[in-house]
């Protein structure tokens, strides 16, 4: 791939002969190796040489690397340093603690601490709902992981799970004013994260679990679910599956097709498969045939556990079988959360006009667009930033959870999840809707208060709302 | 007790009649319920009438109430509203989550998050020490409660606990720039908490236990400290004990006293009481004698339980039976972690001459500083911020973590515990000291430092640190 990222860009330290034509030479090999320059930076100037920071991206590591290298290799160019500025930006990690309110003077102190402190404590103690007035618990989220299922890197253990549960956070607060604080576990064992998870809630209004393997996900989430008061909520699952709402209402507005008529092929029946399938199923698609990597689910097929035989019993209506690229025949929307090369261009050709094809495994779709066949496919949506109609869960949670903890709602219901998706849909306007636009762009900050509006409504039908009125404004430093 | 205080204070907001004298009446009924005047805002005016903030500080909530009483009771002024200033500052929370890196735009995305994130995590997967360096582990602590033993009051439960820890974030943050969060756990069995704080560790660089009730927390300490890899400290045991000792070395210097040659009588073996004893026996006392409601614990006396039995083995070596009064006799220091009445003014006049009295019990001590026999204790200290000598935790916490952070301490030694303890009581120097001044003000800048480079030297010493260098400033919006 050559796409070009500041995810894979470096800042070059490099001190360069004071003579003509030096620069440019530096300039053209970064160019000859296929980098990109960007910011230009003088350090300082010495006898004989000017020390410089060149800003280069670079599409992957090892391109970055041999960019570095080709530096290198410039007449008189000497590297003095290569600072990752993804490592860089991650050094002593991405969030911190703040307070919000003074503790200069013994005054401040007698109030926020002892003794002022014991009164609150005391009116909690009395009214236990009044922590909601009287902590963070309002406005903040656990973000909890077991680090088994991290991006596409699969088990790689709680500690290296941090840096994403921390962009997490990140995101939580940028786009929906949540507290959000990550915590990674050391367990994989269910019983042992329900109970951790269990023991650490009463300071949090909501719970986001992230990144954990099928099939411990659906048991970790529904034990949670049953047994706490505040929302659980698997973003793997429903985060995807909100966002694939959002995109497929609108895919559907572009092909003029109804829900209740399409068929819809999925392959991958991991998380994010079965809650896609059941939000779909929710909002209203009869026909939903999901595939693994032996073919269609179908009810009785042999070895199925106990998840896909569940998914079995309301999926697959026709009881159709076969491999993905046969179920495909005559469908309308495929749905693509499994691995590239799940399905191919010969499988897409035989789906129904004005095809919808949301290929979304990361960072290599399931089939890619150029290789789509021409013509046959109206709308294209993939997980990547590079291509039109990106497929993002951070148009979900945030206003997910912002929703949920503006009502103090207790958990998240199904009708919730589908206002979400209704949401974020309607954010587009009619005569801006087209092919290349089904789903907003992740910075369009319109998304995440219309999300939280929908879900604090849809809360307060499902009647799992603890107050019908939004807050006042959080405060803030 | 008539002591006014920030933490009983209130706004009243009062419409007052535009007529000469209205405000002095106002005044006089304020100070006439005993309550002190302080700011006074102009909120609006009306056609006859005016409307202002007027803030007063009271002793107590009563206290408070009866002076809103007297304020409601004055011709010609109208109570609005009350505003108890206390509630005002705990209201949504005290502390928040916030982000040190931007993400306005797609390239701070695709660094902070996906899919830059993933290099960061292959890095730690690789190498999990890197967490140290990549994540918030670095300058990260869990406060960690069960909510059974909270101030003075006793089992109020995990939400009712809350604002104390944040209380105790705040002050990590504003004295030793540490990122705490609170954890206040939904159980109370010692297996579920050990198991909750095992499997939440990763993501932090300490875990400071606090409010958790005796004997229960020895326990939890204990094993946390056998299985986890990053300091373990019970700061209601240790912070006390480092602070108790810090004072106790300069009140010593103060009657000319030596630390090996001193008799130590303590009322109260709980958490603090264990500790305590422990850091003194550490620091070179010899004779510590320690009492519960039943007297003296010697080798051998009937029905003590564990821990009990234990501190028997290593204290009171002449074997000293009878109340706490009668084993005072003789004794140079008396320390009560306990409850007020403890030992009487007949046992303080057995002790030695130059007799040395930390009543420590919150908020009314063991024995009232004004009841002790005129010219025979030479230094007192109590826990209150309105006698002099307080003896408060806040001098110890913040500079502990932060040392043992610095140089990635794996564990707490006893070693780090006296050094912060000395280090403390270094802060005043040989001229400034005095009977009412032998342990610094909790506002005074130069205790954490001194703490944490005192922790950190020890930590090396001791073979506990996982790197010898202080860190680069931690990076900060």
């Amino acid at each position: 791939m050559s796409h070009l990222s500041a995810s894979f860009s470096a800042t070059i330290r490099v001190r360069l002969a004071d003579a003509p034509g030096s620069f440019a030479r530096l300039a053209k090999a970064i160019g000859e190796a296929g980098g990109s320059l960007g910011a230009i930076d003088l350090v300082r100037v010495e006898t004989s040489t000017k020390v410089r920071d060149v800003t280069v991206d670079a599409s992957d590591s090892e391109h970055l690397e041999r960019i570095v290298e080709a530096v290198r290799a410039v007449d008189g160019v000497e590297v003095e340093r290569v600072s990752d500025r993804t490592f860089l930006m991650h050094l002593g990690g991405k969030i911190e603690m703040r307070s919000k309110v003074p503790v200069k003077t013994r005054d401040d102190l007698s109030m926020a601490y002892t003794p002022g402190v014991a009164r609150i404590c005391q009116a909690i103690a009395a009214d236990r709902d009044s922590a909601w007035n009287l902590t963070i618990k309002q406005n903040t989220v656990a973000v909890v992981s077991d680090g088994t299922a991290v991006l596409g890197l699969g088990d790689i253990g709680p500690e290296a799970a941090m840096p994403v549960m921390e962009g997490k956070a990140l995101l939580f607060k940028e786009f929906g004013g949540v507290d959000a604080w990550p915590l990674c576990l050391a367990s994989k064992d269910v019983d042992e994260i329900v109970s951790a998870v269990r023991a650490i809630a009463p300071g949090f209004g909501g719970i986001n679990l992230e990144d954990i393997s099928a099939p411990r996900c659906f048991e970790i989430e529904r034990r949670l679910r049953a047994e706490l008061d505040i929302p659980v909520f698997h973003d793997d699952q429903h985060g995807t599956a909100i966002v694939v709402l959002a995109a497929l209402l609108n895919a559907l507005r572009v092909v003029g097709k109804s829900i209740e008529e399409i068929k819809v092929v999925t392959t991958g029946v991991g998380a994010a498969g079965v809650a896609v399938t059941d939000i779909l199923l929710n909002a209203g698609v009869r026909a939903v045939v999901g595939c693994d990597h032996e073919g269609a689910i179908y009810r009785g097929r042999p070895g199925l556990n106990e998840v896909k035989a569940s998914y079995a019993e309301r999926t697959n209506p026709d009881g159709e079988r076969g491999t993905a690229d046969e179920v495909l025949a005559g469908a309308d929307v495929y749905l693509g959360l499994s691995v590239p090369g799940a399905v191919s261009r010969a499988g897409i050709e035989r789906m129904a006009d004005g095809a919808i094809v949301f290929a979304m495994a990361n960072p290599t779709p399931e089939i890619a667009p150029e290789g789509l066949p021409p013509g046959k496919v109206a709308v294209v949506a993939t997980g990547r930033s590079d291509y039109p109609n990106q497929i993002n869960n951070v148009l979900a949670f945030p206003g997910v959870f912002r929703g949920a903890l503006d009502v103090r709602a207790s958990t998240i219901t199904e009708g919730m999840k589908v206002a979400a998706g209704h949401a974020i849909s309607a954010v587009i306007a009619e005569d801006e809707l087209g092919p290349e636009y089904v789903i907003p762009s992740v910075f369009n900050r319109d998304v995440a208060p219309a999300v939280a509006a929908a879900v604090a409504d849809a809360a307060e039908r499902d009647g799992v709302a603890r107050r019908s009125s939004r807050p006042q404004a959080a405060k803030s430093a």
